[in-house]
């Protein structure tokens, strides 16, 4: 499998820091994510296997990695591959959810072999990673990653169940963004190593990476991004950039999302970021992030270690800068 | 949770002979799988979480008690209830792919909730059935259903990708059945107990089962199965009777399935039933059972236990008589 060209700068520099054992590791994810993701064989068109395995930036696997450190076994490893196999998971069902034509800028499973054959492809992709953890016998690791797959369905349920609704509140979004993203960056951290003061670094890089996201899905621009600017919108999604923008420009809370088309979506993209929300919400991403630095600190880490988390921490910011 | 008022007469009879344990357990199940299926709570119509409580057999948690047998401990009650929830995630997830109205003459989570919400319903249910398991440490009831539930997701894809085929052969169809259905009765009986001896056993009224299943798609009546006549065939699922049916009218093969309207499907389905095809799957049926049923004799039971382990291989093909 080759890698995406385009590995974002933080990536690289963990990778240059850390080139004594992370890049072998990660070779070796790869390898089950890659037997794990090709045994569907026969089932999925080029394009649908492409897609999966071009895979994102491995933010996931890479948290599991470090956190285990260089004395990290086998067991490692493969949790690393196991969370991305959920999160691949999600994505694809996440696509046939949306009806995507594209992710990362590449075709979707949905779009590619259908809806019916990418509902299918998530759930072997879910039982994939459970099989792969309980084959080896690892017992916390199924447990930390199952109740970490609950949270993120509750997430997507949740998400589903506020569509369209404007009077969105901040504690409600924020309480869907750690259901839906920052739960498993929790996992990974703790599929790594057992250390509670590890949930609250996870946690606050997930939510810094789910605000950024959203920033993203506003900001554009789509050649970065792979899709169009106000996806979400049209999808009924509020996310903060929205909530905030309405802060000082109260109309927008009387859009018609249901009326959007892609033209809309583009000009109440503009309204939001005119406001000055974007700044704003990566102002609270950036904060996050300090306090995800800070909670590193207070965990008992060698000074290397710790500084492969902390570029971890600020790649989560800087591939969006 | 009120069962359903139609408890199918073999399995009262199971539950009569087996008076002394076995309805207490299976109500124990019944409090796990009401837990996990109500903690989404809000996110659900109120249909749907009656579609999902109101159940159906109860036919897998069954299946893991009684191989367990009266000794059985919590493990079991656990494991009964995690394959009902990895059951009833794929008939959510299939409802969404089917776009299906009914299931059992109840509206789907698809149909009451949205296809968004069951594709998340799905994916909740199948989380929780492995955090019961994992969170009780039971790794090998974890790895016995992960590769369950692969399998279960590769005959999806594989029934996906023959659609609308007519030239679909025995063979293809037995190991999408075997892939399917049969795979999940082996992992109960497993699940119930180490004892290879019950992965015949399992299979063979699996595989029953199914092909039961696709004999009603075709004879009906709507009235006692919930569905249209000939809903697979308007799906473009080729299954037994029909390939049965062109052994003696070939010209069955030349149907335009892409074509079909209800009223031709219910017209194909006469023709199918016209040829005795349904007969003789249904004895195909009754030798899988013969055939569990000798596997049972095989295995080391005491004698009540292995009577009511032959009261429900009976039971797969009563309820169908």
């Amino acid at each position: 499998m080759t890698r995406p060209s385009s590995v974002p700068p933080p990536v690289t520099a963990v990778l240059d820091a850390s080139s004594r054992w992370l890049p072998a590791r990660l070779g070796e994810v790869e390898d089950l994510l890659r037997a794990a993701v090709g045994g569907h064989g026969e089932t999925l068109g080029a394009d649908a296997g492409a897609t999966l395995e071009a895979g994102g930036k491995r933010l996931r696997p890479m948290l599991v990695l470090l956190c285990a450190g260089p004395d990290g076994d086998q067991r490692a490893v493969r949790a690393a591959a196991a969370i991305e196999l959920v999160h691949m998971a999600t994505l694809v069902h996440d696509d046939v959810l949306d009806d995507a034509p594209l992710r990362r800028g590449l075709p979707t499973v949905a779009a590619t072999s259908g809806r019916e054959a990418a509902v299918a492809t998530g759930d072997l992709l879910f039982s994939r990673a459970f099989a792969l953890l309980a084959d080896a016998g690892d017992s916390r690791s199924v447990a930390l990653l199952a109740d970490a797959s609950v949270a993120l369905a509750q997430g997507e349920l949740a998400q589903r169940r506020d569509a369209f609704d404007l009077g969105l509140d901040e504690d409600r979004y924020l309480y869907r963004c750690r259901l839906k993203t920052a739960r498993l960056f929790e996992c990974a951290c703790l599929l790594g190593r057992p250390d509670e003061t590890l949930r609250e670094f996870g946690a606050e890089i997930g939510l810094a990476f789910q605000l950024l996201d959203d920033v993203l899905d506003v900001s554009g621009p789509p050649e970065r991004t792979g899709k169009a600017r106000g996806t979400d919108l049209l999808d009924g999604t509020v996310t903060l950039p929205l909530i905030e923008a309405a802060k000082s420009d109260p109309g927008i809370r009387e859009a018609d999302l249901r009326a959007l088309d892609p033209q809309g979506a583009e000009a109440l993209c503009d309204r939001i970021a005119a406001t000055g929300a974007l700044e704003r919400v990566r102002a609270r991403a950036l904060e996050m992030v300090a306090n995800a630095k800070a909670a590193l600190e207070r965990a008992d880490f060698a000074p290397e270690q710790r500084n492969l988390l902390t570029l971890v921490a600020d790649g989560v910011v800087q591939r969006y800068s």
